[in-house]
């Protein structure tokens, strides 16, 4: 199909515009998707009869905002904060469902482009998107259902964390909330923290199943804010080592630069997409995986060096 | 939690508010939910080793308006729209997940009669919400997945029609667009056409799984508008025979009082979220569906009494 890429959705209409992200979206190597785009519904694989799924919306102004990021950018962080949600239940994702909702006047070109973040990130931990809506509205929101199976595994749930238990982390802590003030001072750099606010990266390798993990969690709103989940669940005290806590290179002259704490931003920062484990013994943590602290009994908290941390996180309605 | 529902979502949080959501969708008679609302991902049933699934959003001034629609009604409606995207693939639903974009005012009583809503309708198929997610923005947005095993059956597709198939409906057809006509003129009566826009209707239990259809849809945008698609994937004519479809009195006197054209409603009107499918076999079609037309051999066209129709149904962004 010849067009114009700076046409708006209002001039193409709906179902040129589906054509047009149905083609931008194939991915022949997907193996697992029975039925894709183009019916009701779509079939995918569930392979040991159960079915891991999930849903987070991002919304234009909360979750990010186009100035700061590009549509590639936003498909891809779109996908990643749903696909870790799955990795994070010990499960391996099949598929991606997206509900855009834009505005008329927003062009071809950017939801071809968020179209093609989808499809990057998707592709790679080998999966697609096999299905949604788009529609119009105000602002731009987006919706994103994650798939995934479980095959012969049991789910690694929040609530498994025992006393005795090590804690550890897989992947950057802090660099999106540093990026984003970066970002809100006006900077474009570094672009280490900069990107990382932009698309997450979560190391989706280091959540494979198998994992000999009691519980697990995607780090989605803070590390500290995050545990509490896991100490609820699990009726446990989530204690963290902040002298185990590593402060990378790029966090530690941002915060000199900035006048910034950067054990404040890896404790509370959120939108890394993270994982957090308790393991029962320190020798069932692989490779990449860094013990930053341990669980033992008592009422529910979350500990930082012995201390409640006062940082609660991110609220979507009070922030 | 003893509170004031008339206090804001900003004023009591995420976290809060996600728990009374929860709390009011909990139903413990659904048995094929292994993990459902607070962990990373929800684990349901998906028997047969594979998951039918789909995604629909609905905008505030799009799909609903505040002043026509309670916060139940669109609860209703987002879980109905989807639970039929399920039962048009010859599925039998698990599960909902449930994104909700909101403004900060929004009322924490709005939240949870929503919530009811989506709850009333799931629980009318057997099922219920098992995830989602919440968050803030400058209107409402909602955004529904749903999720259906298949067991040993094969999913019905858009792409199976064949010549000398014949057409059946199940459901009603046009209400919604009369009822939508009615409001939009400023009345709120005839409350079977106003309610049918409110909260459709769709005939769940007809589209039960085992029906041996040849293909089959959901009518979302009409019916001329919705068989195209099965016309195309089918590579067939498919022809609606006008005498065949019943006008029902309220579509009658509604277009007398109104001036409109009961058929134009029928064939045209979307969101009534009834079925239509194709059988082989007019002894295949089961009671409750209506022989409407049948399908013949030739380039992919609906034609209405052997001419091609005009309107082309609902274009969420060329309207």
């Amino acid at each position: 199909m010849a067009m114009n890429l700076r046409q708006t959705v209002a001039e193409i209409g709906e179902f040129e515009l589906i054509a047009l992200i149905a083609q931008r979206l194939r991915d022949p190597a997907i193996a697992q998707v029975a039925v894709g785009i183009g019916d009701d519904s779509a079939v995918v694989s569930a392979q040991g009869g159960q079915v891991v799924a999930c849903l987070d919306m991002l919304t234009q102004g909360v979750h990010f905002r186009l100035d700061w990021s590009s549509a590639n950018d936003i498909g891809r962080k779109a996908a990643a904060a749903n696909l870790a949600d799955i990795f994070a239940m010990g499960a391996s994702p099949t598929a991606l469902l997206v509900g855009l909702a834009v505005p008329g006047q927003t062009t071809v070109a950017w939801v071809l482009e968020f179209a093609d973040g989808l499809r990057e990130e998707a592709s790679s931990v080998g999966v697609t998107v096999v299905g949604g809506d788009i529609v119009r509205a105000d602002s731009i929101s987006i919706s994103v259902s994650a798939l995934g199976e479980l095959g012969n595994a049991k789910p690694i749930l929040r609530s498994g964390a025992k006393p005795g238990d090590v804690l550890a982390v897989a992947g950057q802590l802090g660099f999106s909330a540093a990026g984003l003030l970066m970002l809100s001072r006006g900077f474009r750099s570094p672009r280490v923290l900069v990107g990382a606010h932009r698309v997450p990266t979560p190391p989706y390798e280091l959540a494979h199943a198998g994992l000999k993990a009691t519980s697990m969690i995607d780090i989605s709103d803070g590390l500290v804010s995050d545990l509490t989940h896991v100490a609820s669940a699990s009726n446990v005290v989530v204690n963290i080592d902040s002298s185990l806590l590593e402060i990378p290179e790029p966090l530690s002259s941002a915060a000199g630069a900035f006048n910034g704490d950067a054990l404040e931003w890896i404790l509370t920062g959120g939108e890394d997409h993270a994982f957090a484990a308790t393991f029962s013994n320190a020798l069932d943590v692989p490779a990449g995986w860094v013990i930053v602290g341990s669980v033992s009994a008592g009422s529910p908290a979350v500990l930082v060096d012995g201390l409640p941390h006062a940082s609660s996180g991110w609220d979507h309605f009070k922030s």
